[in-house]
């Protein structure tokens, strides 16, 4: 029975902290509301990075009521000084009676505001909703304890599974409201990636084009033996994120040299027969902490990412019609033997949206998200 | 403002139509309400052959409410006497004051309906929801119009595209709630298709089994060479619907009169490099009043039917997996050359359904379904 309306609140909480997801990189979305005598007295969630935490927000907004509440959080509160102080101490001194958390905190800096809380004498209850808690932050959860960005592929490919004719030809697979869509999706991303082939096929600008305030991500390009033309498309963009191209050791130096007079970010990794090595780029992210990437092909970069098991989550876009062509390009090229209809990679936590079309012209699109992994970060 | 009352009226006719769809065969779904004062005062819809006509339940129910009424029918009220009377005498006898017709009867022997309630001096409107009441008899209007089965394809597949792997392996690609689903669409049509491959590699009875009373529909292979074996499960299933297996002029004489002897009923149609003559099967097809052809395979059957468009409608099950192999079998190869995306083949009126498994190791499968041609039959 307590269990259930510490469920109960703890829903309320992540219902809150989805209201600034994909909005509070670097940190993790938050949800916390205060209960007293069965009542929610207060609600908040975190916002943006630098603003007030979840907790301090509830708290604020419980005002007199605070005091001997119970506090829900889908997130451990925070147990170090950062752009905010610690939440515990806030805690602490609003006289909160107990706290419930969904997820301990991954991070082992902010970490430890379980044992701090319980040292100051109140009592915690933490695993609520614990697994609804922790895909509201796949991607933070990741990039703290693995050091690497969660990656996104997203295909837009025809019912039979082309993503372009014969010539190379794609556009457009999907319609404008699943372009829409994908505008958003980078939007929320740190960075997206696509092949030197598809830059030089389509010279895409990989921005979000949601209006002027759009955030940019990372425009990250895999190019071995450094083919990026000075005068790409991509390179001239306006208001495009910072462009950062990965390429093998034995690369021209004066390209590399021009590219960087240009404002483009040149880094030279291991590569081997398949192209650069994706660890080595993943981590290289990582480090500049980019906790998510989105990457958006061609063929063969799918390829590279689905055979060295890097692929976190899918967004297929399948726009409802038909090459017909043995010829056109697969959006999801194999890279493996598979004997067994059992065998099959399965997607998990399967999410099923229509897109309507905007215009006459245009195909109504299904999108199919899941994940490659069943156990979350 | 007459105009919205009438198409009300008719929504609420092809409401009642849908109730009995799939199972009127060989007659259309029919439905109609009678309407006085601007309130419905009898409702009825045909409900299986050989059983009243829409209009006559309506009638019915309407009791003495009916004189003077209106009557909305979503199919031309039928002027011959087939195994009952002729609607149009009774709506005359019954007094109704006015008829609204969503589309006209496309049977030339059952025509004529609206000129003969004219020539008795009742107001005929027709054409309203024209579309949604043609949408519910397709099969039967493709087949009173052109002599031919409505085709279906029904395809499971990975999102990758595939049926099978490399070894042909396919058991099973898609969750039981699918293959349930598949089920009752075998029970609505009136003949299942696959390829003499198929039948060798899987011997797959071709059923519906949906209980003991499931209609069972003829089951037909294409069989070029009649390499059907005797021993073959596909032949020894109970309760099977009939087996037609169509082949080519030069076939041995001693297997068919084997087949023949076994209740097999052999057709030997023209035939070229890619099989027999397709058209010539959906002829004979008609001929015997097969108003509606679910084709399941395999991927050279369907190549055939795609590439001869003779494809109407198609049934898609995404299972949420992937094979991730180059040679596995694709689900839908390639019939032509598709140099642009512009050129590919649309699909209309796209439906879309989740299949959710109702077991714990099967996978969600997402089910797109869709028609090949814009214009209605």
């Amino acid at each position: 029975m307590v269990q259930d309306a510490d469920e109960l609140f703890m829903k309320e909480a992540i219902r809150l902290a989805r209201k600034a997801q994909g909005k509070t990189g670097p940190n993790p979305c938050v949800g916390a509301v205060l209960v007293k005598n069965g009542k929610i007295v207060g609600r908040g969630y975190h916002k943006a990075a630098g603003t007030p935490h979840a907790e301090i927000n509830a708290i604020k907004d419980a005002g007199g009521e605070a005091k001997g509440a119970t506090l829900y959080v889908t997130l451990e509160p925070c147990n170090h000084f950062g752009k905010t102080p610690p939440c515990t101490h806030a805690i602490v001194n609003a006289g909160i009676g107990r706290v419930v958390i969904g997820m301990r905190d991954p991070n082992p800096v902010a970490g430890g505001g379980k044992e701090y809380l319980e040292s100051r004498g109140i009592a915690v209850t933490s695993g609520i909703c614990e697994r609804d808690c922790r895909k509201l932050n796949q991607p933070f959860i990741k990039w703290v304890t693995t050091g690497k960005p969660y990656v996104i592929v997203k295909i837009a490919l025809t019912l039979d599974g082309k993503i372009a004719t014969r010539t190379g030809h794609s556009r457009w697979v999907t319609n404008s409201t699943s372009r829409f869509t994908v505008h958003r999706l980078r939007s929320e991303v740190d960075a997206v990636l696509v092949g030197i082939g598809t830059v030089l096929a389509d010279g895409p600008r990989l921005t979000a084009r949601l209006g002027r305030k759009s955030r940019q991500p990372v425009r990250v390009i895999l190019d071995s033996h450094l083919r990026f033309p000075i005068e790409s498309p991509t390179l001239s963009v306006e208001k495009g994120g910072p462009l950062w191209i990965y390429c093998g050791r034995s690369v021209d130096r004066n390209r590399k040299l021009e590219l960087e007079t240009r404002g483009v970010r040149v880094v030279q990794v291991q590569d081997q027969a398949a192209g650069v090595k994706l660890g080595e780029v993943l981590q290289d992210l990582g480090k500049h902490s980019l906790q998510s990437l989105l990457v958006e092909g061609g063929s063969g970069v799918f390829r590279s990412f689905f055979s060295e098991n890097l692929v976190d989550e899918v967004w297929l876009f399948y726009a409802t019609k038909l090459i017909g062509d043995d010829e056109a390009v697969p959006g999801i090229p194999g890279w493996r033997e598979c004997f067994f209809m059992d065998d099959a990679v399965r997607l998990y936590d399967i999410n099923v949206k229509i897109m309507s079309p905007k215009e006459e012209n245009e195909t109504t699109d299904v999108l199919i998200k899941g994940r490659l992994r069943k156990e979350l970060y």
